[in-house]
């Protein structure tokens, strides 16, 4: 991968606070949206979601997932050129208590302190998606088929 | 819905230039990045794409997707109050000639200059996706389930 396309992916990696969620309903891809973090190695995602939404719903009944994380429109350049990964996974609850959890709910908290209330309502996890495979556009025709270690040795 | 909500919608359908496309690859739901052009009522939502990008073999197996619009994330308020709707429908090619199809390429090219070249590429079509349901989260809690006809009817 070639440098500038490595300093976008990092930065999508650690700097994008929101992904589209792709999950699975009545046999729809669904899309909807997700405050996220990450590892700043890319090796896992985690989002904060309610039992009651939707697509935690679906995730219940169907873990295979995928995320999208992409530059933010600003109306200006091409969007082909905005750069966008998307990412395949399973996403996972992580259990509700223990070193695992606190580290994450940690860096959580640092990224969107307003959720705070959410950690002691009952229905609320928080899911784990390890990347599987990942197709990555840093702008046009500049696209990358990632596993995860490629992803790993890019944010090293 | 109420009026502050209606506003918003009308916004997202009207001004969104990209969405999160979801598609469905080897039983995942995969999420990808297309330019958007939408009917201003609503009814139609429209994107140019290869036949050789992967979302676009996708639809050609299986037709039904999801379009997600979302107010883009600003680093400033919570994401949870970013206004975004998810779309489920069927995507399907235009045909490459006739009324329908050139009044749909001045509004692409209109809002999208730089793909025109696109339009002399063979492998390129455009996609035309009608709502079928929709789920629409105008903010934290304001969370709406609308038909086409309801959609039509809050931005007329």
């Amino acid at each position: 991968m070639d440098d500038e396309s490595r300093v976008s992916l990092v930065k999508l990696i650690r700097e994008q606070r929101v992904a589209a969620l792709g999950t699975l309903r009545e046999g729809f891809p669904e899309v909807s949206m997700v405050p996220l973090v990450a590892e700043p190695d890319g090796s896992a995602f985690y989002f904060h979601a309610s039992k009651l939404a939707h697509h935690t719903q679906n995730i219940l009944r169907e873990p295979r997932i995928s995320l999208m994380l992409s530059e933010p429109d600003d109306w200006g350049r091409d969007p082909q050129t905005l750069a966008r990964i998307g990412i395949r996974g399973e996403a996972r609850a992580l259990p509700l208590e223990g070193a695992a959890y606190e580290r994450v709910k940690s860096m959580y908290l640092e990224r969107f302190p307003e959720s705070a209330a959410h950690f002691s309502l009952g229905d609320f996890a928080l899911y784990r998606v390890e990347p599987v495979a990942a197709r990555y556009v840093a702008g046009f025709g500049r696209i990358f088929n990632l596993s995860a270690a490629d992803i790993m040795a890019a944010t090293s």
